[in-house]
């Protein structure tokens, strides 16, 4: 996905928000403000959001001398969200259509997410993306594709949804390779916190190489690039994945998300709070 | 008014909005943003919002080659507003306290603002704020204040709402002077815009020299500010001139407003939404 215009005012959000979880110093997060501003000028509209956002959060360590600044979030929405698990592994258990449960829940994951708004309720979102309709629903097609493939790459979104991402895991049943960010990117699922969310007790995990807070192909890693290539099903969660790969030509994608802003909605042609289950190229 | 580090993002939204207005171009209303990016280096946390706002607006007419963007959508605002006057100036008439009634008037029209957003239906506006409690009320300070008045220096905000402060100048049977930007900014009220409201029917209309979205007294003209020092009572009315003039130590001003954006209502101390009639240095 290109950057639209209205992506810039939100990206002054995003260093902001980001900036004071790390210091709540006003002259550094004016600086830091000031220091995007100046970046403005060379950032593309033909380039993809996480791009910009890779190098927004690059300045928010590099000015407020923080390397993580959501790194205590991280680690409690992974617990909060360890202690719901067995609770939604119930749910899954007692449904008509387990997958299809699963699918919903590794969605109302992905309110998890410090980049877009900071006030959510992971409960009530789990009620409502169980009822919610989808906007775009590919499942036939992806449970075509998941009977015939013999692995998954299954790239991460945000820590703490990684526990969610887990419960679709368990339910595929098909080995499945679970991609992390190198570097933490908002509350961007890194190794450490995959291993929290007991991913690698499901999953063998795979850094991407990217510190941008969404797959950007150019700044990953030769490996994830050459496995991404030769994959026959990828499962892209959330926003910033979808920003980074929904212009590609291959391979299969299914893009799992809620639309939380309406930029994104606008892109998908579907309403804001919508969920989706999109395949390209299949 | 300081300006917070959460008006830089609105900053860039405003320019947005104001450019789209002019504009269709994406190139053009990239290079607006990438301008006003350059120019937050300059930009100190100590100046008032309005301040920006005028290099925003100065921006927005050198890049677009439009003087008055809001040009159309300001009519429009006026005529939709003299359409309803009759039927206010019945709700005033059949009201118990007139004067009060007249105030909460003025206050409904303050939500014509595309400065902070573009959606707002007038007459619910209407309706609320006719039976809204005040969360700051120093209305029988502002009563006996008017009784020993001899003239008003009233600072009218925006185009269309002026139809609503016309209502409260004929009710406050004082002499007014009505004051008015110099140069378009957002759709705040000019003298063009006052005259079709039928403001020089009620009031003497004065210019404050000014091209910001707000009072900045250090752009105003020597005519205004000889007036505005040495008058008994000023109403201010709405967010760019509580932001230009809240920290003034005189003369006695009284705020009408709207709190439309959380870190006015904050500055205020009041809750988002809120109204307020509130009295300084009196």
């Amino acid at each position: 996905m290109r950057t639209y215009l209205d992506c810039i005012p939100c990206f002054f959000n995003q260093a902001l928000r980001a900036g004071r979880i790390a210091t709540g110093d006003e002259t550094k997060l004016k600086k830091l403000l000031d220091e995007i501003g100046l970046m403005l000028r060379d950032i593309p509209l033909e380039s993809s959001p996480p791009e910009t956002g890779m190098l927004i959060y690059e300045k928010v360590r590099e000015i407020t001398g923080v390397f993580d600044p959501y790194k205590e979030l991280k680690r409690a929405s992974t617990e909060k969200a360890l202690a719901l698990y067995p609770a939604l592994k119930n749910k899954v258990e007692k449904s008509n259509d387990k997958l299809l449960t699963a699918i919903r829940i590794a969605i109302a994951g992905n309110v998890i997410d410090f980049g877009v708004n900071r006030n959510f309720n992971i409960e009530e979102e789990i009620d409502i993306v169980l009822k919610k309709d989808f906007a775009i629903f590919d499942y036939d097609k992806f449970k075509a594709l998941l009977d015939k493939t013999d692995e998954i790459l299954y790239i991460g979104d945000n820590a703490g949804e990684s526990v969610f991402d887990r419960i679709l895991i368990e339910e595929m049943k098909k080995p499945v390779i679970y991609v992390v960010r190198a570097i933490p990117a908002i509350n961007d699922v890194t190794y450490e916190d995959a291993i929290e969310a007991g991913i690698d007790k499901v999953a063998t995990i795979l850094s991407s190489g990217t510190s941008a807070p969404g797959t950007v192909l150019e700044t990953c890693n030769a490996e994830f690039k050459k496995i991404y290539k030769n994959s026959k099903l990828v499962i892209s969660k959330g926003q910033g994945n979808y920003e980074g790969l929904s212009d590609e030509k291959q391979p299969i994608i299914f893009f799992l998300l809620k639309a939380k802003c309406w930029v994104i909605a606008n892109d998908i042609d579907v309403n804001e709070g919508d969920i989706i289950l999109k395949g390209i190229n299949t």
